[in-house]
């Protein structure tokens, strides 16, 4: 499959490295076409790597992945481009961190609103998927490195269709177990899942460690 | 030991309950004494039980729970009184949802404060502990219902040894394997805890039944 990924952090960097692996073909894109960050990840991906701008990226992905930063994301995809993302999916795994007032971060929309709601507001013909948030992005492409894979992701959005693709095409491809997917609805429960983050940096900080995640058991 | 448990809802008769059959004293307090609930759960709880106003409750408890509404936490100790709670240990398990636009709620307070925060702040000689919000009540008093009981509660104050107490004298006894034990720092670390209600929601409403909790996986 063709994918695009935005942004070329080090999510950017994990997500797009692990696609390739997978056998996608990927176009990482950016602010400017021939950054630096992303040549190197060129140069070091292979065949099946490119980068260019926002839209470009968007233009050639069939799925895309928004690994911009939250504050950043509504203005990334604003210049990837509407018409670029008219009906596809787009994979929302970025948290609204706001970075201003130092560490740890607060949230710059929470509580009544979303992240994935707002982008999902911006471009009504994206159909948003709001998965893998609530994780180190090591754990996102590798949860094998925890607890022999058995723990959870969480998935919404309002599109049925989409989430089953990002499922089965993206999750399962990933290593995620279909019964470790906990399906909440509707794009609005991105709250809940971005709201889980000070926690996420709670056990963080106590332990020292990312290399972990929650697992629903009842 | 005597306890004190402010609050007559299904939270406080839950943890009321579960005090008595260990043996403890408890002293149920609500805004007046005599109330329906609180004479109904007396009558039925026998002899360790007694009930009456706030500050009856918070004068007789060594330790004490704060199981009101989280919109009334702040009002009920007040009216529990600052002489009354000034040295001892509070148990917070309440979250500050805010039901004035329907259901699912919001929160009250978050981001960058939290109820925790608000209730050692308005009582700095209260030595607040947050523990158990993150769970059906029935599961805070008896964690066996779900997974063996191999599952995690989180805790944070700024009192080392308040900590150690109520890990000790409650969430063990209560049948909490101490290795589930989250301890994640100050009373700040409270944030957190009370901003994965809208994550413990959606699973809630995803799988209708709020029998269930998350567990750290390292």
């Amino acid at each position: 499959m063709k994918i695009g990924v935005l942004g070329t952090g080090s999510v950017g960097k994990t997500i797009a490295g692990r696609l390739v692996s997978l056998g996608h073909k990927v176009r990482m894109g950016s602010r400017s076409s021939g950054g630096e960050k992303a040549r190197v990840w060129v140069s070091e991906a292979g065949d099946l790597a490119s980068e260019g701008t926002f839209s470009d990226a968007a233009a050639f992905g069939e799925i895309l992945f928004n690994c911009t930063s939250g504050t950043g994301s509504l203005s990334a995809l604003e210049l990837a481009g509407a018409a670029n993302l008219a009906g596809k999916i787009l994979i929302d795994l970025v948290n609204p961190l706001d970075f201003s007032n130092g560490t740890p971060p607060s949230l710059s929309v929470c509580n009544t609103y979303s992240l994935g709601e707002q982008i999902q507001e911006a471009f009504p013909e994206l159909k948003v998927v709001k998965t893998l948030n609530t994780m180190w992005s090591g754990l996102m492409v590798n949860p094998g490195l925890v607890n022999n894979g058995d723990h959870s992701v969480f998935i919404c959005g309002n599109d049925p269709s989409a989430k089953e693709t990002v499922k089965n095409d993206i999750l399962v491809a990933f290593g995620w177990n279909p019964s470790n997917i906990e399906d909440l609805g509707d794009i609005t429960k991105s709250r809940g899942t971005e709201m889980y983050l000070p926690l996420w940096l709670s056990v963080y900080g106590a332990g020292s460690s990312g290399v972990f995640n929650v697992k629903i058991v009842r």
